[in-house]
């Protein structure tokens, strides 16, 4: 096994969020769960916007947000995803390589457009997401580059995208090559509807052995293990994963690594906008895993790149996470 | 003269702002003069976002954003601009129309896309606009609706807009339907450089007659006539206007009405951010003007919503500032 040119590769819904602000009474018209996450097709996405106010377009996508991440703490990361050859498609790829983060997955036929998220923000700071996947759900398995995946210490794997056929065949092929090449391979449960949808398809990859660090928050570990309490749901699921990233907000995180548990306090942060922390949590905790970091510091490290995301607007660091983590690791 | 449907009927380039932070670095490499704004082709849009760093996209353009001051103080508005027929371009037409404001102009053919300016925030806050003008450049005066320059009380124009040669007879025969219907026209002379490259069709459009209310910063109005000094400025162009306005930042502004001048101070803000503060200023004087407030109540609007856009990121109103102008005035 040669040495790692990336330290993390992240597959991942190439997605363009479209935020604006919103009322309770739009939602309730809607008939839509504050704080959700639905799926939606393009005549949806369509008639939505045209209900919402004025909105601002920024890049995002989960495992993009955790390779900008990366990037943003001193890492090396690629990004692969799907965009088409449109302007949307073009604002994801300027934005994801402006953070230094490798980018190469070519643009699609351009028969269905990017990705765009359309985020309903209400008063109370949180975030209704209608996700329009388009281009993201036809990632082809022919798309990847195996040399780039080879070359990196982890392949991250984002729940999200087991939805669709093409991309959930992309990312099994992927996981084969980065095996195949000594490589770790990181996956994260998404979503507690998501786990709904696909339990026993995850549950079998968990007890393949195809996944070495797998990252769930408090809902999501419970929905896999079907265990109602937190304790339970990490018991029954720690000793059929290397790792276990289980995360809890303002409660901190837990990490379980062939048994031996660790946990870190959520860093003290005033919360503006909680988008995106999973996300950097993961980024830190991956760093640190790809340079051999003890397993305190790595969840360390993922509890001060998720307190700098949910310290502000929008799903990408904005500050220097890299200096705030040199600063507080010593 | 039949009642007007619109206060404001506003005609400007339809533009896509994509901000992004940059550092004097940049800048000093580029060649750019902070604060200042410079049209670029398309050329060399693609390669200046190239450099540029994670940005993020909303909808402005100065007319634009007039139009939609004019409808956020409660006013009723028009906007009429050419985009493309893409992504941008719905992007721009769902902003516009988000905020209450009547925009009906066809897209064009495509073979240009829409227009963006690529706008660098340096550290010390201040905004450095590149400006590609794309599909903005080819307004035609057939996508004119005499219809709706007819119902307007006041039809307002954006500089800018006069360099280029189709939207500049666009504008012209707007001229002629505003006033063979009785309305007024309004002007803002967008900036320095601008009158630079049409001081004599300036000087031409106000010693015709055509203009009834001219809008000028202090850089404005000395560029125009040609004088030094603010006050000779002011005393060289107000008797060849019915009404001047004349903004000077934090030391408020100046009208001249058929010879009666009044003044009024700047709103007392914490200034974050000042793009769109002439805009607004005009939104506010020129409601007043449609409602046939007296001059120092316009101005008192203009500045209450120039100091609303300017406590905050972004050209466009965020708070309610039809209810600032009723609690502020009375």
């Amino acid at each position: 096994m040669t040495e790692a040119r990336l330290d993390v590769i992240a597959i991942g819904n190439a997605i363009v969020d479209v935020i604006a602000a919103a009322d309770d009474r739009l939602l309730a018209e809607e008939g839509l769960a504050k704080g959700s996450m639905r799926l939606i097709d393009a005549a949806e996405a369509t008639r939505l916007y045209g209900r919402m106010g004025a909105a601002r377009e920024t890049s995002g996508g989960s495992a993009a947000n955790t390779a900008a991440g990366v990037a943003a703490l001193g890492g090396r990361a690629g990004f692969i995803g799907q965009v088409a050859p449109d302007q949307l498609g073009d604002v994801f790829a300027h934005d994801i390589r402006a953070l230094g983060v490798e980018f190469t997955t070519p643009p699609g036929t351009g028969d269905v457009p990017t990705a765009r998220c359309l985020i309903l923000v209400t008063p109370d700071a949180q975030r209704t997401m209608n996700t329009f996947l388009g281009a993201s759900q036809h990632l082809p398995a022919s798309a990847l580059d195996a040399a780039q995946i080879e070359a990196a210490a982890i392949l991250y794997l984002e729940g999200y995208l087991w939805d669709p056929e093409e991309p959930r065949w992309a990312m099994i092929k992927a996981i084969d090559i980065a095996r195949a090449a000594g490589r770790r391979v990181a996956f994260t449960l998404s979503d507690s509807f998501c786990i709904a949808r696909h339990r026993d398809g995850f549950n079998q990859l968990i007890d393949d052995g195809k996944i070495d660090i797998l990252f769930a928050n408090e809902e999501e570990i419970k929905s896999l293990s079907g265990e109602d309490e937190f304790e339970a749901a990490v018991a029954a699921v720690q000793d059929r994963v290397p790792v276990l990233v289980a995360t809890r907000s303002e409660k901190g995180a837990v990490a379980v690594e062939n048994g031996r548990r660790a946990e870190v306090a959520a860093e003290p942060v005033r919360v503006v906008d909680t988008t995106g922390a999973g996300d950097l949590f993961a980024a830190g905790f991956l760093l640190g895993h790809a340079r051999g970091r003890p397993l305190e510091e790595r969840l360390r490290m993922g509890a001060i790149a998720a307190a700098e995301v949910i310290s502000h607007y929008g799903a990408r660091p904005e500050a220097d996470v890299k200096a705030l983590v040199a600063d507080k690791l010593g």
